[in-house]
């Protein structure tokens, strides 16, 4: 399964309505260029890998409505307008573009549908090679600490929900669970959309061993001697090395240095700003109070309800992301193995992308 | 208006139901032991100053039944074992027994009653202090930042709602809120039970501007400047100034050191456990999983409605503190000033604590 499909009558992609989860397993058809920005920007959708790989499909099913050279450009500009952070969006429609605007309209519908799905193709693979650099990593620490389950902390979701198999830092707790290293899953809740349940449901499923935990709770964690590693993904990584990921994350990165423990963001080359110089460089969304005040849950007779935390005239801000700078990082894991969190880490691994 | 008060009738105490805050504001009568405990326990009061006042009470509602040394011994037990972390119970209860116990049983009940009301009027003025002091810290910061609000963020409830006036984080605030020092208060969620909700109630109630945000976003509120200084509350200080607070809290001085903005913890000498000689001999409280996973909220029609964000299978662990090192504090602020956070630093201000 993955949470993304095309539909079998190739004119649609069925997601998995990740605004639903854990709650209900429910997939949703998207067939227009408005139904798949919809569902990015209200995050039934959500994850820097995902959110690039449906992008691309929107792209092109808004060309088999309008393939001409407005209807691109308006398809793109839709796209590009649903969320700030993330670059692999940008990355995906600049792709997606270089690759349809020099064929014949009549072409560019198909040929979109093609390039979409070679992209996600590669997405999967690079996550199998990220999962294979960080079983690496795990393996590693798993030998220093012989007996007991190794301790992975992670925030938010970087599962095979946020990208489409595998993930990016679940990626190695997967593959450990495949090779047999013993892995238990510290996942924090992940305030304000709690993509912590998401990620419990996804390491549930997996038969993860695995406890959910207030993101509150990580320094208690850290100073206890419970946790050997965090993984966490990105949506977005400078030339630098500076890792812009869910807010809260920086937060973590502050505790695990404190207690002496490596801290790894696990990101494809798609999520990696090569114009970014720095993390500051990268915009931060802010999203709705009510991400905060309202919450969806199952009430006491099983159905869905929404209830207000707060009365609605509280004031909130709601920033959806930080960043965490380079010098907090033991590295970044990529599909061509573990960058140092710097621009020299990763000009050895991607050495095309700083050519003069 | 007090979270607590003393019935007219003089055989209870009505308190304010801290859970239903800030939906509704109810007030519920307390008659016996076993309704005392179980509100302590139950978090309808709490915050470590006011769980101190609660269970002074709480005794000598017990002696009105029952004034024996046995009746005295089943209460302060009970009372005791409420909750672990906060040493005001402790500190109460101590105090109250040394004054009950030299009397006959028959004097007991009137004289507790005293006693208890004696501390009620005590913590009053020590939060006052603490608001006096509190001040001449953000006078200082605010001369210093000239021409816009003075920015404090705080953890949890450290208000009135947490004592009986002024509260701790929150005196210096009310304070400079009377004397024309302009403030902004963000207001941390403090997941998982919400109390930065109760902080907002407290602070609107009071007219000082303040901002609700997810746990999570200290690390970008810190990044971008916003904050000026941190205040919190301590459930129990220790000797060489390491403070336990609500889980999160350590979360947060990381940060503040990370920005080189000054954090201070507030609190009176009841919340220090002078026999705590740092912060490992402070115990922890582990709170239910529902706390997490079960929220209570007001719901589309208006009625208070309970929901799950999770299955009920899903594990969770919920620590309810923290403990933040004397080295990340700029300092503690008691009822006789700020004192640096090390027992050099509160030696200096409560010297009877540490003669030999």
């Amino acid at each position: 399964v993955r949470p993304l499909v095309l539909a079998t009558d190739g004119r649609a992609v069925e997601i998995l309505d990740q605004a639903r989860l854990p709650h209900e397993v429910a997939r949703v058809r998207l067939e227009s260029l408005e139904q798949v920005a919809n569902a990015i920007r209200t995050m039934q959708v959500r994850g820097a890998p995902l959110i690039g790989i449906t992008a691309a499909h929107g792209l092109a099913l808004a060309l088999r409505a309008d393939p001409t050279d407005a209807g691109l450009e308006h398809a793109t500009a839709t796209l590009a307008a649903t969320r700030p952070t993330a670059v692999n969006l940008r990355w995906a429609l600049d792709r997606m573009t270089a690759a349809v605007r020099p064929v014949p309209a009549a072409e560019r519908a198909a040929l979109a549908m093609a390039e979409a799905g070679r992209m996600a193709e590669e997405e999967v693979a690079a996550c199998r090679a990220i999962g294979d650099a960080g079983l690496a990593v795990l393996r590693a620490l798993a030998a220093s600490r012989p007996g007991r389950p190794l301790d992975v902390l992670t925030h938010c979701n970087a599962g095979w929900l946020a990208t489409l198999e595998y993930g990016t830092a679940l990626a190695p707790v997967y593959r450990a669970r495949e090779v047999g290293v013993d892995v238990h899953v510290w996942v924090d809740e992940t305030r304000p959309r709690g993509q912590g349940w998401l990620t419990a449901w996804e390491l549930g499923q997996a038969g993860v061993p695995h406890t959910v935990v207030a993101d509150t709770a990580a320094g208690w964690l850290f100073r206890e001697g419970l946790v050997d590693v965090v993984l966490v993904g990105a949506d977005r990584v400078a030339r630098n090395g500076d890792v812009c990921n869910k807010v809260g994350t920086s937060l973590v990165a502050l505790a695990a240095r404190e207690a002496g423990v490596p801290f790894y963001a696990a990101a494809p080359a798609s999520s990696v700003d090569w114009a970014a110089a720095d993390g500051s460089a990268i915009p931060i969304e802010q999203r709705d109070a009510t991400e905060l005040t309202c919450i969806r849950g199952r009430g006491a007779d099983g159905r869905m309800v929404q209830l207000r935390v707060a009365p609605p005239e509280v004031a909130v801000m709601n920033p959806a992301f930080d960043v965490t700078p380079a010098a907090l990082l033991a590295g970044i894991v990529t599909e061509r193995g573990v960058a140092r969190a710097s621009a020299g880490g990763l000009r050895t691994l991607f050495p095309e992308r700083f050519a003069p």
